[in-house]
């Protein structure tokens, strides 16, 4: 193994099986040394929020230069671009500009992005199929990239990054002793709901472990709270008992509701996104 | 990584689990700088026609020489022969013959099949054990393959060709301007349907993107179709509406029929298979 | 690669996400020659007893010195100690001590048991989240005891093989001509149940395949059996017709029952544990 090739990760919408295992040999034939990973390649159908916030989850921790590549892509085969974003920790994206690159683009922010040339950049003979660009342009050039065949000028010309297709991301706000925030992340697998309110926020309001908070979350548009009630803010999970609410300081240092050893997700049907949002009042 | 040594790629209907965890740990055992790949776990259990069309989906885009091991094995420790076969494009397969190398036989072709020789190529210590050949048996013996410890004329003895158990398939045919074929792959993931007419057809019956076909999938032996309609050969998803249907070309190169981000295969319960059978009419 | 490098291999109840892929991430910029397996990422959420079997199951499969990160943690954050096991076949085991080790402790033996030095061997700028030592400890840990940049020593102080947390097990016993034991292992995917009675017993007591026995399948309390029949020992699923039950010797080399292509344990819901008794009379 070469240590000046880059890792590759991918995550799609497609399941774990066979479009993923072409998408993998096409990288192997580019270059039998590369590493491969996976991440989720179960990302709701068509999810391009999730594809975005999955994204911005794991960048930090893989090495400066990690190849990216991210199949989420409702549009394949019409207009949307096809793209390679270089992050401003100079790792990678590879994907369709759709949405998938909107947390990043806010968070650690994107240096320069290229539209996939195909003339150069796609696998051969794939020319009459249009359904999968998973495997015949974003597998076949992020791999290129990856291994150091290509370099990131040669994956096809410039766009302007202010053109980047994002979602909306309401930020946070504190207003008094009312925190609001969003729904950044659910989390389907355990539950726990993840808010875009930093852990900063709690610390220069004060509020400290073993604190209870109120806590409200609403979908807009609806009177009934999904969720309401008197929580502690804890070092963990097993500061309560089973089955109780807690708020916690999440993996990506968010503040986080969830249940102890139960689906808070499930149990009272909150989800992602910049209509979910959740309040937090100090008493 | 040596590049002269073949990389490994496995599917099972086991589940991604421990089964298969011991199946790679024996690989790493038999060569610590074997490459092992994961298609599908999730094949239906027992289902090798799913397990041949799956095989037949991935080969063309993994180098020549790659060992594919496939272990869907009802069968496992009664006279079913365990083999490995030589395809004319220069890669292998480790699999019991039971049908799951029907589809590859057909297109790519079987160059050479010999049966795996338990006395050689079982892994020690495992001779109590009828029921894993998985791990005892497809896996070490892949291993040793892949790593180049025993050519393929030291897997054990050659058989006739023409001995491969298969799957009955039905060859697409035109009559006027009638275009018929079967179901070979349903997609349950994203409910596509892929019939098994090459694109070649609709290119010589000139029928061209934006073109309506009448097109009627139905199951043997149903007076009742399972879907009809008029329905759009389009490049891509993205050319109708949501909910609507489509006919586009396949990652394989295959008519292929769909919904545009919506599920064919489970909206109007359709499968893969010779009993399965798709008309299309051009008016 | 570096062939003193050890494999890592991967078990958690996270599912394969993102989580996982944070996990992997970090061993890669602890050492970007390291090879990383996956086991089972769908353990039952917080079930340290599948996990404790889910090891046992696989560590025989893999090179002595081999790196094995479970993380299956309803008590993370808290008080249970972090820890890595060296076992007396030489691999080593990075889990939190909270029963994960019950059958290797029994089986094969732990040599040594250390705490986790979180000063040295927790992941930099994680110190304020204290949910994911999956990612922050137990990965960058076993990472670099993979790489060899620190030796099992340097992992932290150790304390008492005894102190070890472990599940109840209860041992096999022959009375007469009656076998019982208790349901090591249910696998849910084929329906496999799985006894803790070894091979070995049969031989003694002269049961051979083709031998009919009576088998009780019963949860402690319950007067009524879950399963009761005469059963066929047989060397594999199709020596009996599909749907009937069989006795078989399991990959682990122990007395498995099972239904021909149908679930067992779906069927009849039966479950692993030390309260689930199988009971084999032989006539």
């Amino acid at each position: 193994m070469n240590h000046n090739k880059a890792a590759v990760v991918m995550q799609t919408d497609f399941g774990k099986g066979i479009a993923v295992c072409t998408m993998q040999g096409v990288c192997t034939m580019v270059d039998k040394e590369l590493k491969i990973f996976d991440c989720s390649h179960d990302i709701n159908n068509f999810d391009t929020y999730q594809a975005s916030i999955s994204l911005d989850y794991i960048v930090d921790f893989w090495p400066a230069g990690t190849v990216f590549i991210s199949v989420v892509d409702p549009g394949v085969g019409t207009s949307r671009r096809a793209c390679v974003a270089k992050l401003k920790n100079g790792s990678y994206v590879v994907t369709p500009d759709n949405g998938t690159l909107t947390h990043l683009k806010e968070r650690i922010g994107i240096e320069e992005i290229r539209v996939i040339d195909e003339k150069t950049n796609r696998l051969k003979n794939t020319e009459k199929c249009n359904i999968f660009h998973g495997r015949d342009l974003f597998a076949y050039c992020g791999a290129k990239l990856a291994s150091g065949i290509i370099t990131y000028e040669e994956v096809g010309s410039a766009y302007d990054v202010n053109e980047i297709v994002t979602h909306e991301l309401v930020p946070y706000k504190v207003e008094g002793s009312v925190i609001t925030g969003m729904i950044a992340n659910a989390d389907y697998h355990f539950g726990l709901i993840c808010s875009n309110i930093p852990v900063e926020v709690f610390e220069k309001e004060n509020i400290r472990y073993g604190d209870y908070v109120h806590v409200t979350i609403r979908k807009k548009g609806k009177d009934i709270p999904a969720f309401e009630g008197e929580v502690p803010f804890c070092q963990s999970f097993g500061f309560v008992k089973e089955g109780e609410p807690l708020l916690m300081v999440s993996e990506s240092l968010h503040i986080q509701a969830a249940l102890n050893c139960e689906n808070m997700a499930e149990k009272y049907d909150l989800h992602a996104g910049s209509d979910w949002m959740i309040k937090i009042e100090k008493r």
